[in-house]
């Protein structure tokens, strides 16, 4: 299993890691299988999303942020930080993928992104693959 | 890997696809293990839900739309479909289901649903299958 | 494949159960490979998320009750539990573990948590092993 590290520098943010993943996946010399990318923090996640325009990723979370602010009369978690254990939990902790012909199989706008909600850290990801 | 296409005809739509994921799995003889259902779009997504009353995918429907308007004030993505990609990464892009006797593990009520956020469109959905 | 019996005593309730996961990776023998952890029900999911502080999932449960209200003007569905399988479906139904030297890849403060939304009631969960 390959570790990744992410340094997330915001707040909030996401991150692209599709070529770190790819890479893993080429060292790995797998042709077919799978991959899970796997986040090992619960105040983050890792979600699929348009690699494109920057814009997408600014107004998701900004969809984000206002289904889920960061403070919350209810709240009662003493770090203070809920919000961002909800978030992660609607985006996900893994995100899966099938490998062919030696690469990561996405769609052409997609990009695997690193979910940071309680940011700035030092992150790891877990990368493990699957041969067949 | 095999490919679906799906055809959407709503802007948004939970279309079931169990029946074509389930003849993959036939297809490829696979007596245990697991198939991946990835949807490599970045406005649609696919979920795991009710397959008896029609009315469930309605409100689920119903509920996103209203968790997730389409226009919102601090949107900046120029094609003006930010609202389809939350959405997408809400319900996720792929799910993995176990195979035992031949057969998808779905419980009673469970059926497999593209989820058309930005329709309609022709889509593609990606079936790997891992056998054991 | 084991199936795991979980009794939910909470209309709404996050039960962890990452020690009988652990119990069946243990079984099974495996030292690398995958766990999916899969639940066969339309109105419970599963997530990861913190261990410690059971704030966390009170705080989360009450995140999802204010998003997905239980009544809403516009549900059709006649049992009257549409909200359990809108926030099921934001969970997910599955979560997928890596495992290595014969345990659960899990980060220090992460749980499985089983995810009821229209209980009390007896649940089922699959856990299917994938050995390498």
């Amino acid at each position: 299993m390959d570790i990744l590290d992410v340094k997330t520098t915001q707040h909030s943010e996401f991150q692209e890691i599709t070529k770190s993943v790819q890479a893993v996946v080429a060292r790995s010399g797998a042709k077919r299988g799978h991959v899970i990318v796997y986040v090992p923090h619960t105040t983050a996640g890792v979600t699929i999303n348009e690699n494109a325009d920057p814009d997408v990723r600014a107004d998701m979370q900004a969809d984000l942020e206002r289904l889920v602010p960061w403070k919350q009369g209810y709240y009662r978690h003493g770090e203070g930080n809920s919000a961002a254990h909800t978030k992660a939990a609607l985006m996900g902790h893994s995100v899966l993928l099938p490998i062919e012909q030696g690469k990561l199989v996405l769609g052409t706008w997609q990009g695997v992104y690193f979910c940071e909600f309680d940011g700035p850290r030092s992150r790891k990801v877990y990368v493990q693959i699957s041969k067949e």
